[in-house]
Parts: structure tokens; sequence; C-alpha cells
């Protein structure tokens, strides 16, 4: 193994701003403390949140890197004290507490998981922050069974590509809202039984005729606003609905009583607060009822393009157009 | 045992509207039919649905009497086929789909529970719609567990004190909203450790302020309206909000971020429409987890006051005041 440098090249955000304030910094290698590991990064997921931090709006929690980056793939070069799952040398994926746009960063033993046979390092580096997301937010929280059916609004975004082959793998019959032709496209090929193009069509009309009227079991959305009460209109009896962002506004003017009536649960969660703990125990879950159906190559995260860590403002440029399909990669 | 007669004296709804239209008529006593029972009714419980009934906004469900009244005691005079949970002569209290202002009504004899021994008559018709609704909102749905806080919306209710006293004795603090210093009195006296006069605290402020800062763990609301985002802030992370009616509006201006960030569940139901076997579950539940409690004495209606069965139109008279301090109850 190659000797670790003292110092290393990452992209930082050098004030608040648009793609062009992510700039190149040296900064030295960080040392893993105590249940941690030191990844030589191969590559690092771009996420939603990286883009709200870059702009302001989204301050990394205390003690975390101020640098972007939530999830990264690539190879374990040092242990901290305590850090037993994984040895020097393993391929591991891993959510990061922040720092993942760097040639080096520190993950959490009890986080990172190996990268699956089938998987590239482009594809585990997508993988962990959607991964993770979607299996707490539909199954833990929104408790899908097989035989229901998910609604997953934006389908065709990272999380929105996971959610439909975790959903469809596990046994559920998705329906999905994307904005354009290709995206339908894409999320039909990826298992999807029904994509509705939220620009020609009422979703709630849409799911209601998908479902024989009956609704749907669970709904993951990160739109909100108008979408609060539509979603309630769209949801089956007992029907959970899970908020992971609200990319259309946070304040609406809503009409509870279906919640009532429906007996729906409407919750939410974002996954960067939660503790160490909570993290480690959704990676166990995962390990224990996904990670086989990832070796077997059976869910990849689907792919939009990779950018070089050098032109990460270029990767941000891409997501706020908005038409991606599938995850953006920085590669290292 | 009396024969029994051919027809009774019940109270009907005449057409919808006022008190006023609550007139006696005389109808046929029904005959129970498999699964039921038939009991010669000795009180009434009157609560809110009817009166939303009678007005013209809450039509009973398919298939149930027309005439107002959910819940009864009284004694069991017949049986269907296949009722084997009570025998004639047993004295029972029971949720109904209807009817209970008369003189017979038709029960499920597996919704009919045994008069608790520390029970008066009056007590017992006043007891299975709020002990059901609490015991399903707060305990099956909002998981209330002991050591946690719940916070009840109109304490004084009906609802409310057999909230307080159901969750005081399994184990958790109790904090209540109420109009006036006399209802706050009776809550305090029910085991509230804090009764919030909502037209001269803001309840927010309190609840944050009697929790350390940390907020209550299950609201229990049937305000709704500008109620809903209060409570979202009132509540601790991971709280559950169950809501039960929406005595100040179903439609709010509603900011969602803290449902996310806190990670709470909103949710409700309304009893009415359960079906039977999910009633009899309830029952079942209850038999086996807080019927001992009511045998004891531990936990009682509070009764605001009794009215005769002909004098129903007082009885709503007196519960649109909302002046009334818990369960206000006809006698046969």
């Amino acid at each position: 193994m190659e000797p670790i440098p003292s110092q290393m090249t990452v992209v930082g955000i050098s004030k608040p701003g648009g793609p062009e304030v992510l700039l190149p910094e040296t900064r030295d290698v960080p040392k893993p403390g105590p249940g941690e590991i030191l990844v030589k990064v191969a590559a690092a997921g771009v996420n939603r949140p990286d883009v709200a931090q870059r702009s302001g709006s989204y301050p990394p929690p205390p003690g975390a890197s101020d640098l972007p980056g939530l999830e990264i793939a690539g190879e374990v070069v040092a242990l901290g004290d305590g850090a037993s799952r994984h040895k020097l040398g393993d391929k591991v994926m891993s959510l990061v507490a922040g720092g993942g746009y760097a040639e080096y960063c520190i993950a959490q033993d009890a986080q990172a998981m190996k990268v699956p046979a089938a998987y590239s390092m482009i594809e585990a580096g997508a993988t962990p922050e959607t991964l993770m997301t979607v299996w707490h937010n539909v199954f833990e929280r929104g408790g899908l069974q097989p035989g229901e059916t998910l609604l997953v609004h934006g389908g065709s975004s990272g999380i929105g590509t996971m959610a439909i082959q975790l959903a469809v793998a596990l046994g559920s019959k998705v329906i999905t809202t994307v904005g354009s032709q290709d995206k339908a496209d894409a999320c039909l090929k990826l298992g999807a039984s029904r994509a509705i193009n939220y620009k020609t069509e009422d979703f709630v009309a849409a799911v209601k005729e998908a479902t024989g009227g009956k609704g749907v079991e669970v709904i993951l959305d990160m739109v909100g606003g108008d979408y609060i009460e539509r979603n309630y209109d769209a949801a089956a009896m007992d029907g959970r609905i899970v908020q992971i962002a609200f990319l259309g506004g946070a304040k609406a003017n809503v009409n509870f009583v279906k919640l009532m009536t429906k007996r729906l649960h409407h919750t939410g969660s974002t996954l960067r607060p939660r503790s160490n703990a909570d993290k480690a125990a959704m990676v166990a879950a995962i390990e224990a009822k996904v990670l086989p159906l990832l070796e077997q190559g059976r869910i990849k995260p689907l792919i939009d393009g990779t950018f070089a860590l050098r032109d990460a403002a270029d990767a941000h440029r891409r997501m706020e157009t908005s038409q991606h399909i599938g995850k953006i990669v920085l590669t290292v």
C-alpha cells in the first residue's frame, strides 16, 4: 500500500453561493479517531444537501467537516482504535458526516459497508446515501410490505431510482411521478409499473385509476407544497406518507380531514442529523436484508454521469438543471 | 325477567336542526341478529357525533340505526344466534352503531363489556365511547409508553377526562389544555400534572417549560386548525400527534418542516366507521389491559350531569354550551 501523504486535494466551499464557489484547496489528511476508518476516496456521490450546503442554507452539523460530500467509496488505508469490521485494503462504501469531496475521508467503521461484488467504485460511491434514505423511510418508517403499492415522487432522482428498484425487488408494485418522457422510460425500465408525467396528468387521478380506486399504501415524497393534500387524496386507507424533502416548499394550506378519516400516517425524517448509533443500526439492517440483492447485481444505482473531483462545480450545475436521471458522481 | 314489549319509546331526529328537533317517538323493539344482543338500556352517553348527526352534518353509516346514541349500559334481555360472551340478565356496557337514545338497543356481543363492579349504570353508560377512543388513539395509534408525557387538548371533555386518568394510571405524565379555572381544577384532580389555560397562556411555551424544553411524546388533539402547527412545535423528537376531531377547523396553513426534522408522526382516526372486527379487537385489548383498573374503581368517567331520555334536547343544549366537565348521560 502506498504511504498516506500528509496533505491532500479537496473541493471546498470558498463562500456561500453558486456552483462557482466550489474550489480546490489543499488540506491536511485527517486521522481516524476511535471507531473510525480512513478511506482513500475513489468516488463520491453528489446529493441535494451538498447543493443546499454550498448555497448557505444547510450548514453542516456541529463537529462535522465543513467540506461537502455525504457518501464515498474507496479503499481502507488506516484504522482507528477499535475499528474491527474492516481491514486495510478493503473496498468500502459509506455514508460520511461530510468531507466526501476529497482524496481522503473519515468514515465510521460501523457505517461502512463492503462494496458489492457486482459494483464498480462509481456505483458504490453513488449508493450509501440513497440506499439508507430509501431503506429507512420506505421500509422502516413507511413499513412498506410485499404486495403493497409505493408511490415515489421524483422517480428519476437518485433516491427515486433506488426506491423503485428496492421496492420492486422486495415484492411491491411501484408508481412514480416524473417530469418528462425520457424520465418515465427510465423508471419503467427499472421496474415501475406506471410513470405519471405530472406536467400532463393529475397524479391523484392516475394513482386512483392504477389502483382500482384504492390508492397507494406508502408515498415517498420530496416535493411537499401542494403535493401534501394531494398525497392525502392519493393514499389508501391506513396509508403512510414519508416526507424526505420539500423541493416544492414546506408551507401549505391543507385540509386534514382525510388524514383522520383515512387513518393516514404522515411522517418524515432526514438522515444527516441521526446519531451514529441510529445510522449503524440502519447499516446492520441493510447488511442483513438488502446487501444480498446488491451482491447479485439485482439492484444498482442508476448513474447519470461522472465528473472529476476538480469539476465539482459542473456536477452541481448538472444537478441544478434537474435534467439528470439517477446519480451524479465525482471521481477522484 | 319481564317480557320484552313489542314497542318502545325512543328519541329520534325529526329533521336536521337544533336540539328541539330531538323528539320522542314510538318504534318497534329491534330483534338481535347473529352475534348480537338486545340490551334494555339503563343509561346512554351523549357524544359530539350525536350533535353533528342531529344537525345533519354527520349522517349515520349505511345499515346503522337512524337514531342517535353511540354507547349504552343496561341489562341483556335477548341473545342472537352465536352470542355467547354474555347471558340473559348480565349488566353490560357497549359501543353501539347508533340507536342508544332508546329503551332497547342492539349491541354486538363481541363489543359489549361487563359493567365493572365499582361502576354505577350511569358511569357504565358514559364509558365505552371514550374508553375505546382513548385506548385506540393514545395507546395503540400514538404508542404512549410509561414515562412519556401526553398532551391532551380539551382535557375536561369526556375524552379528555378519560385520557388523563388512563395515561396516569398506566405510568405517564399528562399535560392538558383547558378554557377555565374550574376545568383546570377538574383535570388536576384527575391526575394531570399541569393544566394550561389556553385563553391566557401559549400552550407551546407552557409545554416546553413543563418538559424542560423537550416537548411531549404524544398529543391527543380534537381541535385542529391553528393547533396543528403548534402541535408540531410542542412535540418532542419522534413525537406522535393523533387527531380525533377538528372542533377548530380541519383546514390550516402549516409549515411542515418540523414534521420532517423532528421525525413526527401525524395520524388520526374516527371510531364509528371501524369494522366490527376492529372494534372487537379493541375491546379484547381493553379487557386484557384496562378493565382491571376500572374494576378497582381507579378509573371512572367524570359525569357532568344526567338527563332523562325524553329531555335529550336539554342534554344537547348543555353539550353545545361547552361548559360541561366530563360526560353528559341520558337515563332511561
